[in-house]
């Protein structure tokens, strides 16, 4: 491949039309920068969506589930059957994000690339592109070809956004193991050991939290040659994960903008970053969860998230929760009175 | 007054609901704890509501609005007619929390308590206590009547807010000089000078927030005897911060959860709660806004805002934008299946 579809150019903000939207905030009847992170994120979206006023009103849900080979390290507080299982959960509404997903009136897909057993649930998009990744203490978590296949299928799901017409897009994640994945990764790009980023994920005690942290510099040092994000990718990653990143710069080429959830998108993120930078635009960072790795990632991005609860669900909920923010942000932007509309005094310039 | 309204006991939460409802949190198909804060918000809000789903649907807003003789001191970046230009804007829907109120079907009520222009709005409740309050450096800001007419008027918009079977209130305010009024209380509440506390307000440079901390400490100063809560408010306070501390003392004896919004509502709930302790859990704190005082006051009353976005415009607009949080929490916690219903694993304990 001396040329693939990931290193196209993205889209390009509308730089006049931000200014435009600046601009019309300074003259809506409120002090100027009172309504603080919500006024750079409108003006943000105005130049991502070329439009004074923007919205985000149609939401795309795309969660992404795969199962992972190093679970067999002893890395996960939950037996590997909840990945399968969760799927279920997902398309019959009984998972947090099926509950957002419907209380925002958005879009829910549901793609399995690959669990360690081949499920086949109405619904469910399955991809069987393997049966779980590779224990990636032994060797590349993937092949190039499944790399492949997964970052298509990340962009495939971005380009059904954008014909359905979404104004946003958010990618979600299931996987038994996914942040011992996603902090490998993380550790990779980073440069630095897992002490510093592997945390207790869905639940680890302290002793759980330490192990994960030596399985993952045993596989650091396993792949300590590789430097090139793509090959990282295949390393120390998981089919959702390189689904994720596909997705992302599916987004930023079709022009979408994306709205990140977690710690695992957050690396997928900083990966698809890595791979085309001229992603970054695209991405707005919803929250910083709990897992201890998030924080590192989010500063690697220069990322300012919108909320900070102490979320370490999964599944994009943390994105879901942050859309009424993006809403109410174009709301106030596209509703409000200038200070000349409601003969209110501004303050001496 | 030998035995004021404000101080009989508020209503107390149901903590076997509430138990019940962590309980329940923790059948549900997600890691223990993975909501984060969101999780004891739902709890805390069953106990309040005493009920094992609680709703967050009928939002009742109350804008308390006056002016300030502390503004002849030049501590704000706006002139005072501002107060009253912005009460118009208010019912006429340009305003922020008209925007807000609007889009989340919350009911949106403006009382004026008294501006140095005696107005007739069509659509505001004027209550004419006075034109404004009295310049504090020179004397206390209001009598005694006043502050009890301006008290008891924020517990009449809780009653009213009651019969409408409101399960959410929220208390706004606007008054042109209101933070320093606030920060002058918060100081004399917390026993620190004004340097440490006192802000830009809606928009002071560095030499006005110097400016406005001097005005703050002749204040202090001029008031030093007084210690006891109902005289602070009467030495430093303002008509709206009053009824805002009427408001949620109203909501906690007839049982109706508050989101608190800023800075200025945060002082007058911490007012509320030195003078009658048993209101404290009825509050919740939406957020910590951009005035640098803010966060002595949350952390005088232990509180855990939920967001976080640099914001400083009052008017109550911070809590209305937390709203669809504690909404979706209540959707998550009411409508996801349990690992029970949904076949999914837990984890082993």
């Amino acid at each position: 491949m001396t040329h693939p579809w990931w290193l196209n150019p993205c889209q390009q903000a509308d730089l006049a039309t931000a200014e435009a939207a600046s601009e019309r905030q300074r003259q809506l009847t409120k002090p100027a920068g009172s309504l603080g992170q919500l006024e750079q994120l409108v003006v943000c979206l105005a130049g991502l969506q070329r439009q004074l006023k923007p919205q985000a009103e149609r939401v795309w849900v795309a969660i992404f589930a795969a199962d992972h080979g190093v679970v067999a390290e002893g890395v996960s507080a939950y037996p590997q059957a909840v990945t399968g299982q969760m799927l279920q959960n997902f398309v019959t509404g009984g998972a947090a994000i099926s509950v957002l997903a419907r209380q925002l009136g958005a879009t829910l897909e549901v793609i399995d690339l690959g669990t360690v057993n081949a499920l086949q649930l109405p619904g469910v998009r399955h991809l069987n592109i393997g049966p779980g990744t590779v224990n990636f203490t032994q060797g590349p978590a993937m092949t190039a070809a499944q790399g492949e296949l997964a970052l298509a299928a990340g962009r495939e799901a971005a380009l059904r956004a954008h014909t359905a017409g979404a104004q946003v897009f958010i990618g979600g994640e299931m996987g038994i193991g996914n942040t011992c994945a996603a902090s490998a990764l993380a550790c990779a790009l980073l440069g630095c050991p897992a002490v510093a980023l592997a945390g207790p994920g869905t639940g680890l005690a302290a002793a759980g939290v330490a192990h994960k942290a030596r399985v993952i510099d045993r596989a650091l040092a396993r792949h300590a040659g590789v430097t090139e994000p793509f090959e990282q990718l295949l390393a120390l990653g998981g089919f959702e994960i390189a689904a994720l990143v596909g997705a992302y710069l599916g987004c930023a080429q079709a022009g979408i903008a994306v709205l990140v959830d977690g710690f695992i998108c957050s690396v997928a993120a900083l990966l698809a970053v890595r791979l085309n930078p001229s992603a970054r635009p695209w991405l707005l960072f919803a929250h910083q969860g709990a897992e201890p790795g998030h924080r590192a990632v989010l500063e690697a991005l220069q990322a300012e998230p919108l909320l900070a609860l102490g979320l370490r669900l999964g599944e994009g909920s943390g994105a879901a929760l942050a859309v009424p923010l993006l809403r109410l942000a174009c709301d106030l932007h596209g509703q409000m009175a200038t200070f000349a509309e409601a003969a209110v005094a501004d303050r001496p310039a």
